[in-house]
């Protein structure tokens, strides 16, 4: 199968190593506008070949776009005008209700298949590419009724090859949600960064930052171009989990000010049940055989 | 030499492990309130035997206390009453003030060198201790005018054994910096935990949850008991630091909200240098070689 990549980064060229190495795609060609980022995809073998946007689109099977969600919004139309009428195309931006309101009345909006594989890592550039990134993890696929059943099915075939469960929902749930587990934590990390980075006369701060500040604070290092508009075209849902956030640390700003009840101890000990939570394998999801979950709509 | 070692969880086991594979410690005497700690201390070989606290305090050179820094408070001032003139004393503690002021008119006040090793994990109880925690972390030793050289060198060395550097400073400035990379980032880790908690009803939150939800909560797993009272005794400072945080959480949210300025593009990318200062290897310190650094006053 013929695999188009639009964006060779973390992302673009992690979903390339996996996807060459299972077999799922026989021939990759890469689309970048940087052309230092095409260098080094060739060099690292993440593609057969680089082409130009237009070139890439024909005669191709599946193309998945892997660029910022701005530039989602802008270059996704294009790709539908430009595609042969049996070709695939999925993207994978972590917002999908700005980008399926873009394409919802485009005459090949049946061809596209809207995802958010959740994953990745805090690097980013083609040298970021991984192996197995995307392995045991879940894949997002929004509105899946606008897609036609061939196109759908292609893109499950491409996560399952990665290794992966599909969880379905509205593109609003997927917002809804992702703005929690994913865009929350990467503003909290942003503004720690900062609120330490201010203080930085107190030089031995970074000395003395160990694993869990560090662990803490890892998602400041990401990509801003990639992070300020997910935060822009998910402003509703952004907002909303910010605000929760402020008012629990507030909550506990109170607690620790206010020595003489147990509320602190009280908040403390209700965070700590994140552990049970997390350790529990998926508990929600039905069956992880690396399969379909059919866990909402369809 | 005999080790006694009060407190035989994450901390304390640690330590016990590395020093006596690094034949610092000959003989190591635990103490622990909970039985069921004594018996798993035992039963991973992390001390000889366990004692009575009054038993293990006579004879032995090194008594290091590793419990909630409540508790130090109120034990530290009986183990200074009990020990021989001759052992010196140190605590591991999160807090050095409040500690330290509790014991500044004792008497054997000059065995006691309060220390901080700037190490850990999320897990605890004897369980959790693990071999080379501390390698490459620094340790803070605080106010060291106040203790006898002799008791200070036992202490260094210690650290040294354990493969870490050594930072001198106030306790008040160590009360200061650990605010903000340590305390703080546990205070948001518990407020990140409890905002998604709340949302519980979306089940799918937590089979969504990535490795970055996971690592900016992964503090949140942290023993409560462990933590509200460093959050108590270091009221101000961190108190402070959240201030700090909010008001930076606050810029976000109006930049996020506000489309029109570059505000948010600004703070995000102020945020990622976070990724220079902490990739440097310990560029504040001079020289890195399993040695007493002299940063700060001594």
């Amino acid at each position: 199968m013929k695999l188009t990549i639009i964006g060779l980064g973390l992302i673009g060229g992690s979903m390339a190593k996996d996807l060459k190495k299972s077999n799922f795609a026989t021939e990759i060609v890469g689309v970048d506008a940087n052309p230092a980022h095409q260098k080094e995809a060739l060099k690292l073998g993440l593609v057969d070949r680089i082409e130009e946007f237009n070139d890439a689109l024909k005669q191709t099977d599946l193309v998945i776009i892997a660029i910022p969600v701005d530039k989602i919004l802008t270059v996704l139309p294009h790709v539908l005008d430009l595609i042969d009428a049996n070709t695939t195309v999925t993207d994978v931006g972590s917002t999908k209700k700005v980008i399926c309101n873009a394409v919802k009345d485009h005459p090949k909006r049946g061809n596209f298949v809207p995802s958010h594989p959740m994953s990745g890592t805090e690097n980013f550039g083609p040298r970021a590419a991984i192996e197995n990134l995307f392995e045991g993890k879940i894949s997002i696929i929004c509105d899946h009724q606008q897609s036609k059943p061939q196109h759908l099915a292609l893109v499950e075939k491409m996560y399952q090859a990665l290794g992966m469960d599909i969880a379905y929902m509205t593109s609003d749930e997927q917002d809804h949600t992702t703005a929690y587990v994913s865009h929350l934590p990467h503003v909290t990390s942003f503004a720690l960064a900062n609120t330490v980075l201010n203080k930085q006369k107190r030089k031995i701060i970074f000395d003395l930052a160990s694993g869990g500040f560090q662990s803490t604070v890892r998602l400041a290092k990401s990509s801003p171009e990639m992070w300020v508009p997910i935060f822009r075209q998910n402003k509703e849902y952004v907002i909303e989990s910010l605000a929760a956030y402020i008012k629990n640390l507030e909550e506990m700003k109170s607690a620790i000010e206010d020595e003489s009840s147990d509320k602190l101890l009280k908040l403390v000990q209700d965070a700590t049940k994140i552990r049970e939570v997390l350790d529990k394998k998926n508990p929600y999801l039905i069956k992880r055989e690396r399969k379909i979950v059919k866990l909402y709509t369809r």
